[in-house]
Formats: structure tokens, C-alpha cells, sequence
């Protein structure tokens, strides 16, 4: 029997890492990092869990627009849902009301994020598959079906989604026997954070070197001397042959981010990441034109399809950072799949916080699966917290992920963890440091 | 003595607009015009009021977005926020946590529209001037410090700002006597939703001719027929001088708006608005480029500087209808101002729904006395509906604004009006119509 949606319930969970500094970069010295946990019951007793990612304030913002959709998807069964996904997408993203105070970007579209994966949770379960196993065993024709291509259709229209899908199913059963006997390259966050000096640093790469990484994250954007000192340690740990990329995280002006990268160049960075406004598309194509063979990533905080169609059409991005929870969910990302083949940039998700590495593995097995066919240049972020919390916690192994096969979107948290990260209402802190103060039970 | 900011609240506010078909479009079909209202109370009782605008439902979550910035605003006295208005503009747009579920977009963008405008209101009334008036007063010096230059100082920098309004403080006296005198152009939008039918369009032409209009605006998008149609009545009732713009509010896709315009060129429509969607920069430019001289309009759904930073990069406005609540208060505003003077390009604020028009009257009055010093090209958009709820109505004379002398931003609305559309929590509404019909006592 279909399960149809008869609950939504919501809960802001927020985890008290300011205190420890990780997650720490120039432009967010504090993130607590949270999340809008949805998890939608239905009338055959099945579950659908899904989240979006913030880091603290603002994240009961998310859990109040979650609210606002209920009404848009209690009542749907799983069967109507699927039947047009695409329709059901559009139908919570273009709202005729809540649109306004969007549109499909900031607080609204985070909550679709965590709705839509929720309900792709629901029916990987019910198919008793992981997503990434789900979307894999659908025709191009039902992929096509699962996106709104509206304000997209300049660059890629459903007839050129196929014709791309049609042409990479060829060769997809041979590259799973390959995803799964080697795994997902990865790279890794977890040493490079502004908060942490440099021996704790040169300590973390060398950990990180002998766990098997070969391309490993820093933060910089706070202070030149600084960075050039940083990376230097980084270099001289993890040697010439492995991947350093920086991470700036907005702090620049685009001049400013030009100079500041030649300036760092000599340590050779793979790519400079979130250099300016992450809305500065026109920006953006200045610095990759100005910095290269340095190149440009960014998309975490990319909200929406059009957004990177235009990224793309100007040459900005050399590396799409494209974000499960920033962009409205699944159906969305598949969008921005789509797209980055077209233009053949490589798709990096951006991962980390808490959560997004559950969701991202599946994002990179589909894309290679299905969408670009290549694990050339590409690699899933991966930060080391967090992961505890998670029924189906990522598995990592010599730098590369390891797929999970558990039905669903590997996006549940442990009934234990959603009691004790609760965030009441009442306790809302707007003071810096308050939150985590409030939560400092777990630390 | 200066006050000090000791209070904030946020209501929620709802007219059932939705009910007459007033303010339809083909993409919002059914807005309850709706304010998230701020009243800052302060240690010497005066009080600054302000707000930020959506169509309904999401206004709970700009009410919540204001409330998670109490702690940033109250305990501020007015005296510091003055000496450093920009400082305090970023302390708030970039809080470190909450600038993600933004950054600069979206509700919290809208929310803090909402605050930063009753600041302002509150300088304006301790001032005993108008906001027009009180920004005019200023020297340039004071002018550029007003200004948060982050991420758009590649194209224009405090020492560019300093002297484009050093340049134009020449004759800012002749221009005020004249506007004071003749009033601000202005185009009204009562004629032509979608929702009224061919006759009634045909009535509120001829009633807009004879009241002194020479600019109108309709909606177009939803049928090509029904456009062309319309097109023709409007065209044959205010004659072939009169200007007549339409609006697709974003319904197109990029070709699909080439076409579309093309064929209703004939009828010399003065400008398209919002052909595709509101974050497409480089398809908007696409479309300038091919239906010239009909020019292209964007803006109320630019949600930041650094967006319309790359419009007029990308050439791809000629008309910029930036909006109050739309970017982050009257401080943003300013800097887009300046970015639209520096690249020539008019800006004809956008307006209508509820107190907007109140709002763009004075934005109107300072592009014209400080930063642009013309009227030509310009006109400050009209609606006619929801005036009477406020405390200083617009005043509009055969077309044209006459300006408010009254000290404040003119947000402020009757204590009845609050108490009558206050939007209970509970009454939430999720359902369409549902809050029009809660509300419907005031129709």
C-alpha cells in the first residue's frame, strides 16, 4: 500500500561547536551548527526525515517556513507525489504568497530543502534503496520528470536532459561495479579552520596525510601575513604532490581577492573558493580569468538553478560547490547536474556542518551514475564532526567515500540526539556565544 | 537629549486584498498586501515606526526575522547608530550566524528593511524633517558614511562616491525649490491587473487619462492573445503619446520574452518589467539587447547591491526599480543609487502594495536632489489602494507626487488600522484565500 502524508513535524536542533572553534573561517567565526529537522509521518507507519543546514540564529526561521508549506504537502500520498515530482516541487517553491519573501533563495528556500529531502527519504525507503541507488535505477525519461526547468530553458530544456541522460545510461552499470569496489575521491576540511594555530594545523595535516588524504582545505581572507604563513605550513606537511585548496569564505573585493591570490599563489592552491559577494557572478568571472591556472569554487551559498546557469554561462565557476540544503533539494541539484555537464565544469558538493556529507555522497554517486559519467576533477568535501549523530553515518576510507546501501537519504539522526540538541523557542539566543553557552551540555 | 532605543515590536499585518483582484498578476495571483511593522519605543518616548512589505503568508516569518534582531538594535542609542549608520547596517546584515539563511536575500533582508526604516524614521522625527529633507541636509562626507561599500567597490568606492555628490551638491538647493514646486513624475499600475476584465481596463484608462496620468502600466504574461488584446485597449484609450509599460513579473523564459515583446511591440510599449526571472541578470541583458528601444525594467525582486552591481554592468537594466523593503533599508538604497548614477541609468522605484508608495516618495526626492539631480527618464510608481491607513498619505496631483513635509519616513499607520489587521499566529493561514477571508472585516 502507498503511503500517504498524514504528519509534519519540525524541530530546531542546534549543536554548540562555537565553543570548540572548528567550523571557524573569516567570515563565520561562530557557527553552531543546526538544523531544521523535518520528518514527515504517513498513514503506513513509514518515515521520511530530512533537514536543511544553518549555523545557529536563524535556523528557527527555517523550522517557522517549514511550517508554513505543512499544508502543501500533508495529505499528498508518495504515489501523486512521484507521479510529478517536478509539478510537486514547483508547487512548494512558487507558493503564489510565500514566493514573495523568496523567491527560491534565504530562509524559504532552505525549508523547501528540507521538505523535498525529506520526501525523497520516504521514498527511497519505501523502495527499500539508498537515493543515490534510487535515481541510478530511473530511465532519463523519469529523471527528466523529477526537474523544473523553469528559467532554465536558454541553457537546458527537458529534451536536452534526456538526450544527455540517454547518451551517459550507456556504461552506467560498469561505472556502480567501479563506485562501489573503489569509492568517491574526497577531500577534507577538518585542518585548516581560522581558530586553529599553526602547529595544531601542521598537526592535522599530517594526521590527515597519514590517514591516506591527497587534497586538503584551509580557510584564509582574515589577515595576508597570516595566510601566507599558514599555507606555507600546509605545504611544507603535505608535501608538493597533494591538493591544497583555500577557502576565503566572501571577505574580499574583487581587486582585492585578485591580489590576494597572486599573492598565495606560490604555494601553489588548487582552487580559491567563495572569494567575493557569493552573488557576484560578474565578479567571480573577473578573479578566474585574472588568477588562473588558480581555479574558482564556489556554490554554497548558490540559491538557485538560475544563479549557477549563469555562473556557468560566464565563466565564473571552474568548480561547481553546488549545496543540498542552499539549493531546494534534490530535484533542484539535479538541475544543477544537468547544467555543469553541460558546460563540462566539474561538481564538488560543498559538505561539512552537520549533515551535509550524508547528503553530498549520494549527490557525487549520482552525478558520476548518471550526469557526468566522470570522477575526473572531482572530489566531495569532507569534514570529520558530527557524524555520531547519524543512523547511516558516511564511511570514509584511505580519502575516499564509501557508499552507503541503506534505504533512504542517510539524513536521520538518532531519536537520543533529537532530544538532547533540541532547541526551545524559549531559549533563543541572540547574543554571540549565547547558543552554544545553552547547549554546552554536550560538548 | 538623544534617545535611546529601549523596545522593539514586530506586528503582523494583513489586508484581504486578495478578495478584489486588485494587485493579480500572472505570478501572483492572489497577494494579501501585508506589512511586517516595526515600532522602536525609546527612552524619551518618541518612537520610530517602519516596515517591510510582502503578499501574505511568509509576512509571520519577516515578523520572526525581526524579533531575532532585537538583540543587535535595542540598548542602541540613537546617537551612536548616527555616528556610524553604516557600521550598524552591517553589524545587522552580517551577523555572524544569521547572515547564513540570507546572506543579503530573502527574509531576513526583508526584516531587516523593516528595522533599518524605522531607525530612520525615528532620526527623521528627533530631526524634525522629513527623510528626504534630512538626507538632503547632509554633506556628501555624511552621505558616503551612511554607506556599507562591501562588495561593490569594484565598482564604486567611498572616495568615487564623495565626489559624485560633491559634484551634484551644486544646485541642490535650485532643485529642491523646483520639486517642492512642480512635484516627481509618476506612472500609475491601478489600471491593469490581470484580474479585471477588458472594460474595466478601458474605464480606469479613461479615468487615469482625466485625472492627469501620461504613464500607465499592465500586466501582461499569462496569454498572448489576451495581451495583444489588452495591449489595443489600453493603447486606444490613452492615446498614442501617452507612455504605457507592462509587466510580466517574471513569468517568461528568456527566448519565450524576446518573442513575447516583439509582438507586442506595436503597440510601443515603453518598457518590459520583470520578463524572466528576477535573478537572471545575463538573461535580462539577452532580452535588452534584443527588443530595443522597448526598454527593460527590473528591480523589485533585486535583493541587493551587488545584484544591481551586475545588472548595470552587464548593461542589462534601463530602468532600475530598486525597492525600500526589497534591499536591506533606505542605507542600501542609497548605495544602488549611486551605482545606477554612476553608469547613467534611471531609477524609477518600485511601489504599490501596501505604504510603498509612501516609502519611494522620498527615494524619488534624494536620487534627484543628491545623487542623479534629474527627473528626466524617471517617474516614482503609483497604486492607489491602502493610503488611508497612513498617518501621511501620499499626495498625488495630475500625475505627479507632491512631497511630504511631515518629519519621518511616512510608514507610520493609524493605532486602528494596527489593531484592526493585526494577524494573530493562530489565524495562520496556509490555505489560498484562507487569510482573505479571515480578514475579510475591512473590505
Amino acid at each position: 500500500m502507498a503511503p500517504t502524508i498524514t504528519g509534519l513535524t519540525a524541530t530546531d536542533l542546534r549543536f554548540p561547536t562555537s565553543i570548540s572553534r572548528g567550523g571557524s573561517d573569516a567570515m563565520n567565526t561562530d557557527p553552531d551548527y543546526s538544523a531544521a529537522y523535518v520528518v514527515l509521518t504517513t498513514s503506513t507507519g513509514v518515515e521520511g526525515h530530512g533537514f536543511t543546514f544553518t549555523i545557529g540564529r536563524g535556523n528557527e526561521l527555517c523550522v517557522a517556513a517549514i511550517e508554513a508549506m505543512r499544508a502543501l504537502v500533508v495529505g499528498l500520498s508518495l504515489e501523486t507525489i512521484v507521479a510529478d515530482m517536478a509539478g510537486f516541487w514547483r508547487s512548494l517553491a512558487g507558493d503564489s504568497q510565500l514566493r514573495w519573501v523568496g523567491p527560491e533563495k534565504g530562509v524559504v528556500h532552505l525549508a523547501l530543502a528540507a521538505i523535498v529531502n525529506a520526501v525523497w527519504d520516504l521514498w527511497a525507503v519505501v523502495e527499500g534503496k539508498a537515493v543515490w541507488k534510487l535515481v541510478a535505477d530511473l530511465t532519463p525519461q523519469q529523471f527528466v520528470g523529477l526537474i523544473d526547468f523553469r528559467h532554465i530553458a536558454d541553457e537546458m530544456t527537458p529534451s536536452q536532459a534526456l538526450a544527455l541522460l540517454e547518451r551517459q545510461a550507456e556504461g552506467k552499470a560498469e561505472r556502480e561495479t567501479r563506485l562501489l569496489r573503489d569509492g568517491y575521491p574526497a577531500y577534507t576540511t577538518s585542518a585548516g579552520w581560522l581558530g586553529y594555530d599553526d602547529g595544531r594545523i601542521r598537526d592535522l595535516c599530517h594526521a590527515a596525510v597519514a590517514e591516506g588524504w591527497s587534497a586538503l582545505k584551509i580557510k584564509v581572507g582574515r589577515n595576508r601575513d597570516d595566510d601566507i604563513r599558514r599555507c606555507a605550513v600546509v605545504r611544507a606537511a603535505i608535501g608538493p604532490d597533494r591538493l591544497m585548496m583555500i577557502d576565503a569564505n566572501q571577505v574580499w573585493e574583487v581587486d582585492e581577492a585578485i591580489d590576494w591570490v597572486r599573492a598565495l599563489a606560490r604555494f601553489d592552491p588548487y582552487w580559491i573558493e567563495e572569494p567575493v559577494s557569493p552573488d557576484d557572478i560578474l565578479g567571480h568571472a573577473r578573479i578566474a580569468a585574472a588568477v588562473h591556472p588558480v581555479r574558482v569554487a564556489s556554490g554554497e551559498h548558490a540559491h538557485n538553478r538560475v544563479m549557477f546557469k549563469q555562473f556557468l554561462q560566464a565563466r565564473a565557476l571552474d568548480v561547481v560547490q553546488l549545496d543540498n540544503c542552499r539549493l531546494g533539494g534534490l530535484n533542484e541539484v539535479l538541475a544543477v547536474l544537468l547544467l555543469a555537464a553541460k558546460f563540462e565544469v566539474p561538481v564538488c558538493p560543498h559538505a561539512g556542518g552537520v549533515g551535509l556529507c550524508e547528503y553530498a555522497q549520494h549527490i557525487s554517486a549520482i552525478d558520476y551514475l548518471c550526469v557526468s559519467g566522470s570522477m575526473t576533477g572531482r572530489m566531495t568535501e569532507h569534514a570529520g564532526q558530527l557524524h555520531e549523530h547519524f543512523v547511516d553515518p558516511i564511511r570514509i576510507d584511505c580519502g575516499r567515500y564509501r557508499l552507503s546501501g541503506v534505504p533512504g537519504f542517510s539524513a536521520r539522526m538518532h531519536a537520543d540526539t533529537i532530544s538532547r540538541f533540541r532547541f526551545s523557542p524559549t531559549q533563543t539566543a541572540h547574543a554571540i556565544g549565547e547558543a552554544a553557552a545553552v547547549l554546552s551540555i554536550a560538548v
